[in-house]
């Protein structure tokens, strides 16, 4: 029997990870918004002197990689792993960083989820006895994920109403078998849930079954209820998504209402910078969580968080083939101890 | 310290994961190859039964791990995890099969090292008490790769000497902390290694370095030397990157030709099939390693076994953006024990 399994799909760590530091890179827009304060780089411009968008989402994720293993006062080389992903075709920013980087290298997939996927490895790789550091990282880039998905940003198009902003953001943590820190204490893996929505400019709603599914999980495996955090936080549903996802696991018994926020709903005033149903991508609970989260863990201001990174499985291959959209989360328990 | 660490790149099992049991699905010209009689299910059209190439992908994976699973005795909610990815935008294939299988599902990109990658990180998860079952998986498409990567096959453009042909296939494998069967005992992570080259025709060229760089890392964290192994095989470097490596690696110290073979060559007969340089795709090592080694070690006429699979992080966006580009591979000890 696996000696660290709780229930169908979670695991209690023997020896919890640290993390020990952390770094969030924002753009422009994403450092007007309700978090600026948290955020450790903000750009002055979206091609951070760059040629491309791709490759300034590639140096948005290096250069979170090096300041969060800066402060956490250790160098390259002693990162062991790289486990990163990010919403681009072949994961162009995350593969052109690890080259740079030189870091033995994990690429992982997980859409908007990426963020929760390789904090889940991440804390199974340090618990398990294969590393004493490593980094876990993901990006998105609004105007890269714009170029690729949806239409050349030239084209001008109206977005509508229960359309999300990709987050230009990047988040990094380094995760220790020493030093100090909030622990990742638990981990539930999800599974992909398709209720049959289609509508590519509505992946709140066909995200929210995957977060319901791995919330509610997490409940049944580790018998905390709600209460038992001081935030349940997803990755990025936004209004849409949020609204659906509350309803739905009071639905199954449990009432998250007191405690649950979006991390796709922080990081922006919808209202006042036109984000619609709010922000998305990788980034975005990458650099909340990152900036934001981690720095009022710091604080002692949260204890106990639930960060439920969420991810659309969308190709524009599935779309124009009239495939429903594919939902996957993972959540991830992170304590101060 | 972390005990499981070998030098810089490696992990040694405390207990190591039997592989239970494999399957390999390939498509109608990889049964007419030199390996037709080790798959488990030739074929006999590449859209089997499907409205789209990337549909039929997706089937042979899932059908893959059904029958990987069957083979094993066991039930598919019996699987814990499922590792998997392909060479799709998003992993289209990948995300379809694992939403329809519904096992707790993290996706990983790795381009054509993906076998090892999931190999990798699915030992690590078993050796480390998460899971007592789980599935490693991966597939490739030529048609569904020709589409996307290079030109639409109605195009008909001619193919350089140097290109490969990307394998129609799918391997899975059940790795378990019980049972019997061939042991996963090395782990050794591999690095993003580029040396500039260009030219998509030629992944072989642009692999190599990196097979190279793992291979003789391997070599070091180990202590082993080429004798050690009965076979050591790369994923798909194909003719012009097999030749390339063996003598990269012999300049550094390691004279492998003896015991050196690589899936892509393994696959096709390269004159009479015309594929070329060899084969190439996820599928390649995946099929390969699922069909003819596992079988091989099965029959005790294989003990020790490096596995190297090999990855071209290439997009049509960074090809377009004028990039070089980045390869990795990953090595997997298999052990009869």
């Amino acid at each position: 029997m696996a000696i660290k399994k709780l229930g169908k799909q979670t695991v209690k760590f023997k020896n919890p990870p640290y993390i020990i530091a952390t770094s969030a890179t924002v753009g422009p827009k994403e450092g007007e918004g309700p978090l600026k304060d948290y955020f450790d780089t903000i750009l002055e411009d979206d091609l951070y002197g760059e040629n491309s968008w791709e490759l300034a989402e590639s140096k948005m994720l290096r250069e979170s990689v090096k300041k969060a293993i800066y402060k956490a006062d250790k160098n390259i080389t002693d990162m062991e792993y790289m486990l990163s992903g990010d919403l681009l075709n072949q994961l162009m920013s995350t593969s052109f960083a690890a080259r740079d980087l030189g870091i033995p290298f994990f690429g992982l997939y997980g859409a908007c989820s990426t963020m929760t996927e390789s904090l889940s490895l991440g804390a199974m790789l340090i618990d398990g006895g294969y590393a004493d550091y490593l980094v876990a990282v993901t990006s998105s880039h609004f105007s890269s994920a714009e170029r690729q998905y949806r239409f050349p940003l030239e084209h001008g198009n109206q977005r509508p109403l229960t359309s999300q902003w990709t987050v230009t953001g990047s988040g990094a943590a380094i995760l220790s078998a020493y030093g100090q820190g909030p622990k990742i204490t638990y981990v539930t893996t999800g599974k992909v849930i398709d209720l049959g929505i289609k509508d590519p400019n509505n992946m709140g709603a066909a995200m929210a079954p995957a977060a319901v599914d791995t919330i509610v999980t997490h409940f049944k495996d580790t018998g905390f209820r709600p209460e038992h955090y001081d935030l349940i936080v997803t990755g990025d549903l936004g209004a849409i998504g949020k609204e659906i996802t509350e309803e739905m696991v009071f639905d199954r018994g449990y009432n998250i209402a007191k405690v649950y926020n979006d991390c796709g709903l922080l990081i922006f005033d919808n209202q006042a910078q036109d984000t619609h149903a709010g922000g998305s991508g990788c980034g975005c609970s990458a650099s909340v969580f990152c900036g934001y989260i981690y720095k009022e863990m710091i604080k002692k201001n949260l204890n106990r968080v639930l960060l439920v990174s969420t991810g659309a499985l969308l190709s524009t291959t599935s779309s124009q083939q009239g495939q429903s959209i594919p939902g996957i989360a993972h959540a991830v328990t992170i304590t101060n101890m």
